[in-house]
């Protein structure tokens, strides 16, 4: 039994007040594939990059246990490219450059070995290209996770729609939360937005901590308050990373497990955002993890 | 022993989206002793009123058990008067007016019953008449805290920084945090507010919770994800009177005592915010109370 990843493997160009970089690993999927592979070595992705995209960076992923068989190399194409810009509280940023290249016409295509999928993980994409991947499931995978953004919701509503009412968990953080339930109040956004579908929700506030809805209950995951923040990309995939992947790892998938699932999640994040890009996430060890861990959960001890 | 309250007890009149009202009882010294009432029964406030404050308002104080001999009267003057009007997502306000008064060459005249004082709260006031209350105080408290806001850091840093030597805890709000630290890291704010004089710093951060600093720790209490939010007037001081009120209580005074009070202080601001005004808090049952306390500790059990 797997966890199945689907979403973007691509280039990001990304500056802060700290710095910025040239051309390196991003996309959903790589962050939630290398976040994730901290609990579970069964990590099957499902992406394309073109040709300009680096041996290395394959291998990088392969190095953490991650099934590359389903990612697709399109000769002659390039790969996704974003480049953005962080203001000065790293709390907004202006995307500068978006090349869609190989992902505008992205057939996410499932190697057989991958049918037999415990957790289904919908990185960031096309809500019907979320879609397209649950249908060629031959069989319903355990959990199904969806991460959708503001965009999706402005140019793909009805399509968004339907793909809600296929999966068991959105993650999304609070403004797409008002955005898609049209509540300011997150308590009366998580009724509408179950309604729509999802059991669970997870609401990301970012640096102030995470919430959890499902099966009438709450819980909030705060976040560690952090000296440094470096860089907050990919932040909310590595929290998705590492959510599904001790869900992976769990026997009993309840709203029990889903919290502690959320404290591992908020744990890699904070990890990922000390760093420019992945490099938070690519040398971590479990001692590591779990000293952080224990300080999430200490940090609200009474 | 006792807890002795220093501030404001005025007329505020608030519009939120939700409704406005007209002059009704505000201020930092009436939302503390209120708040602080469901925890202790010996409270005695300093504070000054013109001839035009009702009876009533005064007696509302006194029904919780707050000793008002140190409630100036000042005949023909007129009590200090606030109003203020939300924005939409209740997190920012104009203030529309703002009369001194009779605050505006106010003596904080320390009445001898009130000198055997365990806790010294000192609501948000000029630094210098906060600092003279602790001047006018024959022994030092066993703990001195205080609120203050940007105001005073914008006209009257000086004082602040002299009335910030002699205080234990200082409670105030991230924005307030930054601008008085110049850092945006909350981490790195709190090291240089505690460089400046408190061993304790609290940090109200709203709907997203408050952080307690000292003693080489840190705890987060979680605010409550709130269905409706109908006026956050007053939930500061309203923190601070649930902080100090279950302080005053406790046999020992440490950091686990303040992880404790932090909860509380949260627990009466939610109840705060529910209504307009002080409506939230002038009818409280301990029931009421500890159901709501238990709630903000599940909330964050894993």
């Amino acid at each position: 039994m797997s966890l199945l990843v689907i979403g973007t493997v691509a280039f990001d160009a990304i500056e802060t007040p700290f710095g910025k970089t040239d051309k390196i690993i991003g996309g959903a999927a790589s962050y939630i594939s290398l976040a994730a592979s901290y609990f579970t070595p069964k990590i099957n992705i499902v992406a394309v990059v073109g040709e300009d995209f680096p041996k290395s960076y394959i291998e990088l992923l392969e190095n953490h246990g991650v099934n590359t068989e389903g990612l697709q190399i399109k000769q002659g194409e390039k790969s996704f490219f974003w480049a953005g810009k962080y203001h000065e509280d790293l709390n907004s940023r202006d995307t500068l450059i978006t090349e869609l290249n190989v992902l505008a016409d992205f057939d996410p295509i499932i190697p057989k070995k991958y049918q037999d999928c415990k957790i289904l993980m919908l990185g960031n994409l096309t809500p019907s290209i979320q879609r397209t991947v649950v249908e060629r499931l031959e069989r319903r995978p355990q959990l199904i996770v969806m991460d959708t953004m503001n965009f999706w919701m402005n140019v793909a509503w009805d399509e968004l729609m339907i793909t809600l009412k296929l999966v068991d968990v959105l993650s999304i953080n609070d403004a797409e939360a008002r955005q898609l339930s049209g509540e300011y109040s997150l308590v009366k956004a998580a009724k509408k937005i179950m309604a729509m579908g999802p059991k669970y929700l997870i609401i990301k506030k970012g640096e102030h901590g995470a919430l959890l809805f499902g099966e009438n209950q709450v819980f909030f995951a705060p976040a560690l308050p952090l000296e440094e923040v470096f860089d907050p990309t990919g932040a909310g995939d590595t929290f998705a990373g590492g959510f599904v992947g001790y869900l992976a790892k769990s026997e009993i998938i309840n709203f029990g497990a889903m919290k502690r699932a959320v404290i591992y999640g908020s744990t890699l994040g904070s990890f990922c955002v000390e760093k420019f890009g992945t490099d938070g996430i690519i040398n971590l060890s479990h001692q590591q993890i779990e000293a952080r861990a224990r300080q999430f959960m200490e940090l609200v001890t009474v």
